[in-house]
């Protein structure tokens, strides 16, 4: 019979492979392209950080840990590019997140699926938080980097603008107009 | 003048650089070195996991940003491997720190230095259970990847135990057991 702690040491072997799923973007001094598990990183610190500018209330330890699980479900469903088809995402990360779960012990699953479920009903300020600064890190990412995947597949301004400032606008209007100027500024060039 | 937010995407660029920090370890599946980044990110994640595990009372919300935090340093020192000299890496480590502080608006730098010092004093029960947390992925990562760092560096059993035990078995004796047969069964073959 498996111990809390070999269930555990399961889990904890199953997202490793987070480090293995690649994303559209690169890390920001352009030498490869970034994985989601140390995305997941830089956003549950981006999450710390920006604690000032996000809504009063917010629960800040929350969203860290939103951060820190928000794409374990790539580690099945793979990686879908924000300005790609979207159609089949929802159903195959609820698939891989289940799958997850059934791995942990039942405190664990229970605590951890809350936890995703909020972030991905995407109503909560926590949600909402999140949502904006993971949008924002890519959009950072190509703005230092010569708006890689931006150019790689040809998305323009308008998608840019269309995808990231509904949310940013709404959650992080400052930091929102940083990102503005940064779009106006790379594709003006 | 910077703004806290400009403040904030520079300390947010300056930190990326840990996803190139290489560690002694590989990542689970054996494919190339893990980085201090993604390291981070599985070390916070072990640290909600394992909650049920630690000492009552422990402030796990902390524990999980001592994570976040706590390897941000090696930006300018680099990794030292555990079983290297430790000469000089706890004043590189504090000048690295000092100066990234240096880079945040004064809220942000007060709230991570009280994090981090907590962390690197290694005396409330928040730090201890991260240390140990810290101290069992890379053995684990060896026991998965046939002692890989170990046999690279000609690292003993004695080393292994002398290291890993002391801090282990104080603040997560269960888990302790399941590392001590782990390098009992590596040795043996």
């Amino acid at each position: 019979m498996h111990t809390e702690i070999d269930s555990l040491l399961i889990f904890l072997k199953e997202i490793d492979r987070l480090k293995s799923v690649e994303r559209q973007c690169l890390i920001h001094n352009g030498g490869r392209h970034e994985n989601s598990a140390e995305h997941s990183w830089h956003l549950a610190l981006a999450a710390l950080l920006f604690q000032g500018q996000a809504a009063k209330g917010i629960d800040i330890n929350k969203a860290i840990k939103m951060a820190l699980l928000h794409d374990i479900v790539e580690i099945d469903a793979g990686d879908t590019f924000i300005y790609a088809d979207q159609a089949g995402k929802k159903e195959k990360e609820l698939a891989a997140f289940q799958r997850l779960m059934s791995l942990l012990p039942s405190a664990q699953a229970i605590e951890l699926t809350k936890i995703w479920e909020e972030f991905e009903e995407g109503q909560s300020q926590e949600a909402q938080y999140v949502q904006a600064l993971d949008r924002f890190l890519p959009l950072y990412s190509n703005y230092l980097n010569e708006g890689y995947s931006w150019k790689k597949h040809g998305i323009q301004k308008a998608q840019v603008i269309a995808k990231n400032k509904p949310p940013m606008i709404a959650a992080l209007p400052a930091l929102w107009e940083k990102a503005q100027a940064m779009v106006d500024g790379w594709f003006k060039t």
